[in-house]
């Protein structure tokens, strides 16, 4: 911000919409112009170009306070971070490239300036490693909460993955390791105090509390393993590996066998569980927003993989299963091969 | 919906955010699949295929109850109406065409399924004439009221008419008639009952009503306008023209003047001003909402742009001033030419 600019102790209802959007757009201005960005924010709409034989990809995410977040446990630039984080591994998880965000932002009238000017700094800093541009947005009061909705806008040049895309036979694999979202935030819910008198060092906890306020989402993992022959279906760990496991075998109309010892569990997260008398593989298969990519592919080619994919991107693919059993089920076994029970994950409107 | 979907009398915490997405997408995929449409709900992103040699176009708007709309007065279809033709309008005032939407939408867990489906009736009422198709959203609770955030793609094949194109001497002009929006606002604020009172009869009434719950966004217009030669600056008239007019001149660094017995005004607008006690003036100038398109032109041009958007689209142009005088200024005249001050649109945050 420019030393012409309103102190950061002002509250919106003395700023004004108007003030506020100049101040979003110098922002924005002052940051390089996007890549196919000819018009960004303060026009009617955004122009942008598409990169010739590239289609485009469109996805979009609310975030609710009391919802998706507490103001008490999320900071205005972990609610911006976050916001983008999630459309980013949507994008992540089809294997395309991040470019383009309109962000819509409703916010209380008292709110200060600088919760704001937080929350913008935070998306940015989600953003700018992947060159993406917020060229558009909307603001509002709010009478609640706070309520975020982005949508971004990727492109891609080759096939998207699909979740249709598993075939019978397949391996199932994910990258990186689930459970330390809800781990993060089952120590946020308790309260950070109490996680640290179990016993939990703040190492532990800046560890699983990061990956539930800040994930990272899975970019240059899904445009490596996007181009990967070998690799079927894809989508992103967002509702919890059960859940989401389950949307690929509808689409695909298979189904999947997984075996939860295989299932990686950071370290952090096994400690977190033993310490807080909490089931790390239920966090693991129930949890969600680990924001990993989930995957289904040939059996022939997991090595070269899971090899391929830890050189170009230094992280690691680990097979948990496979595509087989009936159609639309998903089944988790323990390591003597019996079925395990695991509850759903996360679902809106229910209690 | 099919006989086989759930009862209509079903809450969303009965349905479950699942439920409620099966039932979002089997609506929308019995629609005939839109143009450049390889894949819409239910992947991660939607694929989306811009035409060769188009620009894109991205807009987004929020709708939020007891901010944007009351319940009481805004059924869930207007609702769903209003959130698509906002959007639609931001596309028109860039001469583009509209393709492809994102709807996020928060509702209580109590709210009735049959309310959910009458906000996608109502949002499709207003995208089916100008063949949108859904292609992606999210779905949430609400720990307060209903919350709508609309994200409208589109491609232009030619340049898009920007608000920084103005120049000074062009003329102003208007699509159709301002200040219905603002008078429906007020006779829905006052009650029906009252307006009827005051000698309003149900035409007069249905006429403004309807122009403030279900705005007409002037796609053809825009389309039509941005293909013709002459026009300059162009952008939809959504905060009220005093608000609008002054985002053209600040961007183009011009000014304007603009004479106010020229504002078309609707007849019903007039008998409204009249039977409240209120400016119909002051409506049509401060009001907003009335998602016409405003524009300036080369004043060689003008007759021709009106005849010709007439022939083509049946709508009038209607010239209200002239951009001249200090840059940043929209000065309003009276019939003697003699400045009157007019209160700016309506601005968030501010009480």
């Amino acid at each position: 911000m420019k030393a012409s600019e309103p102190p950061e102790r002002v509250s919106l209802g003395r700023l004004g919409e108007r003030g506020l959007i100049r101040r979003i757009r110098s922002r924005e201005a002052a940051r390089t112009a996007g890549a196919g960005v000819e018009v960004g924010i303060g026009d009617d709409t955004a122009v942008l170009t598409v990169p010739p034989a590239h289609r485009l990809l469109a996805t979009t995410d609310l975030l609710i306070e009391g919802v998706h977040f507490r103001r008490v446990s999320a900071s205005p630039a972990d609610i911006g971070w976050k916001a983008l984080a999630v459309n980013l591994s949507d994008i992540a998880a089809m294997g395309g490239i991040p470019r383009w965000a309109l962000v819509a932002l409703a916010v209380p009238a008292e709110t200060q300036v600088e919760s704001v000017d937080a929350f913008y700094v935070g998306l940015d800093e989600a953003a700018a490693p992947h060159g993406v541009t917020v060229v558009g947005g909307d603001t509002s009061g709010s009478p609640g909460g706070w309520m975020v909705n982005v949508t971004l806008l990727g492109v891609h040049p080759g096939t998207p993955r699909l979740r249709s895309q598993a075939r019978v036979g397949d391996v199932v694999a994910v990258t990186g390791s689930l459970g330390a979202s809800a781990a993060g935030l089952h120590a946020l819910e308790i309260g950070l105090d109490r996680a640290r008198d179990a016993g939990l060092t703040s190492r532990q906890l800046a560890e699983i509390t990061g990956a539930h306020l800040r994930p990272r989402a899975r970019v240059a993992e899904g445009r490596w393993l996007g181009q990967a022959s070998g690799v079927h279906a894809m989508m992103d760990c967002s509702d919890g590996l059960a859940t989401d496991l389950a949307h690929v075998c509808r689409e695909s109309d298979v189904g999947a066998r997984i075996a939860l010892d295989r299932i990686p569990v950071a370290s952090a997260v096994e400690q977190a569980a033993r310490a807080l008398g909490r089931d790390s593989r239920e966090w693991a298969v129930c949890g969600g927003e680990d924001y990993e990519l989930l995957l289904t592919a040939d059996p022939g080619a997991i090595d070269h993989l899971v090899a391929g994919l830890r050189e170009a991107t230094e992280s690691s693919l680990t097979i948990i299963g496979r595509i087989e059993g009936p159609a639309g089920e998903v089944v988790f076994v323990d390591a003597n091969d019996r079925p395990v029970a695991m509850r759903a994950g996360f679902e809106h409107f229910h209690g």
